[in-house]
């Protein structure tokens, strides 16, 4: 790869406790291990202004900002990670992995919470100043387990003290949410890989780091 | 007026020192003389979660957000605010008077930062849920006689010492910013009247409590 050629954009997305994080830090590690600079970043957040806006996103009751409201916070914190962190990035020819991006809006605001999905889309536009993964992976995982685990990893401690605000919302919700990633998937699926997260993480893994190889690498 | 009607929503719009907040003020106090119920709020802010999303707003470098995230913050503080504090109160019988809305996004991403007007268009129906002012009063003052009015509010320490940020952008930009506040209005005459505030504060103060009732009060 020369050393101007842009980086690639991989995003992970899915419902709580379906594994995104992990996940992403084990392809970065893969990617780096192939030679490829890599950063990691994840959303809300991944700049210094959207960590400020992810603050008034993760925190407070279920019910503190209306389903309108939060798709603007989503998109305002989308916008500066995309101007100050994932494009100077690419630019430089490094990949980026972010844990979360606009499928997540589409999912949450419009599926889940049932606003305009093509209002939601061209917010999407808007604000990511229409730049697309290269490619998605759709972490999916039945409801019932995802929540257990987000459960437990709220129970060690980890982010889980505050940071539980989507959790907390109903059962309906997160099957609006799941439903909503397999459909965004399916209707794009040159970006996007369902991975089935009730195998084994390594499995799972090895899922990732094959389709990440085989569409990225070997082309 | 009947304890049930809804209440009148009145906007005041215009550049840095044009005296928005100062008639906001006055045509309050007249309509509560009047008998009104009135509610004197502002933007960005006027509900606490938009008070939150105002901070991120005002403080800070003047490039310290793109014209994009910054159109995006307006926004989801316009939502919280309509949602929260607006409509409950018009719903209620009470009359909102609010110093800025929908026009500032335009007139300052819009006309001031170059963002494609239909976007901001868009955006402003969706942050207010398609809630428009009964009535928007336009302050202008030419831009150098608006900076020095703003610049000496600074020096009396009146929320000058942080909340400086637009007023520190260039002289152009406060241009473009007087000419897209006066084509917003020349779009809409219906609901906006530009009142010239080089006159004495008397002056507008009459002008704009006439025009208020003649369009609002004996219709």
């Amino acid at each position: 790869m020369s050393a101007t050629a842009e980086g690639k954009f991989i995003t992970f997305e899915g419902g709580e406790g379906a594994g995104k994080s992990n996940h992403a830090k084990r392809l970065a590690l893969f990617l780096a291990e192939c030679g490829c600079n890599v950063l990691q970043t994840r959303e809300p957040g991944g700049s210094e202004g959207a960590e400020q806006i992810r603050r008034l996103l993760v925190e407070g009751e279920p019910g503190r900002w209306t389903a309108v409201t939060e798709a603007l916070l989503h998109a305002a914190a989308r916008a500066d990670h995309v101007a100050r962190t994932i494009r100077p990035a690419l630019a430089a020819g490094t990949w980026v992995i972010s844990d979360r991006f606009t499928d997540s809006t589409m999912a949450y605001q419009g599926y889940g919470h049932g606003l305009a999905l093509e209002t939601i889309a061209r917010l999407n536009v808007f604000a990511s100043d229409g730049l697309t993964p290269d490619l998605t992976f759709v972490l999916d995982v039945p409801v019932e387990a995802g929540l257990a685990r987000a459960g437990a990893r709220a129970d060690d401690g980890d982010d889980g003290d505050r940071e539980d605000r989507y959790e907390r919302m109903g059962r309906d919700f997160h099957q609006r949410l799941r439903e909503g990633f397999l459909t965004i998937a399916e209707g794009d699926p040159e970006r996007c890989v369902v991975v089935d997260t009730t195998k084994t993480v390594d499995d799972v893994a090895a899922i990732i780091r094959e389709a990440a190889k085989a569409r990225l690498l070997e082309t």
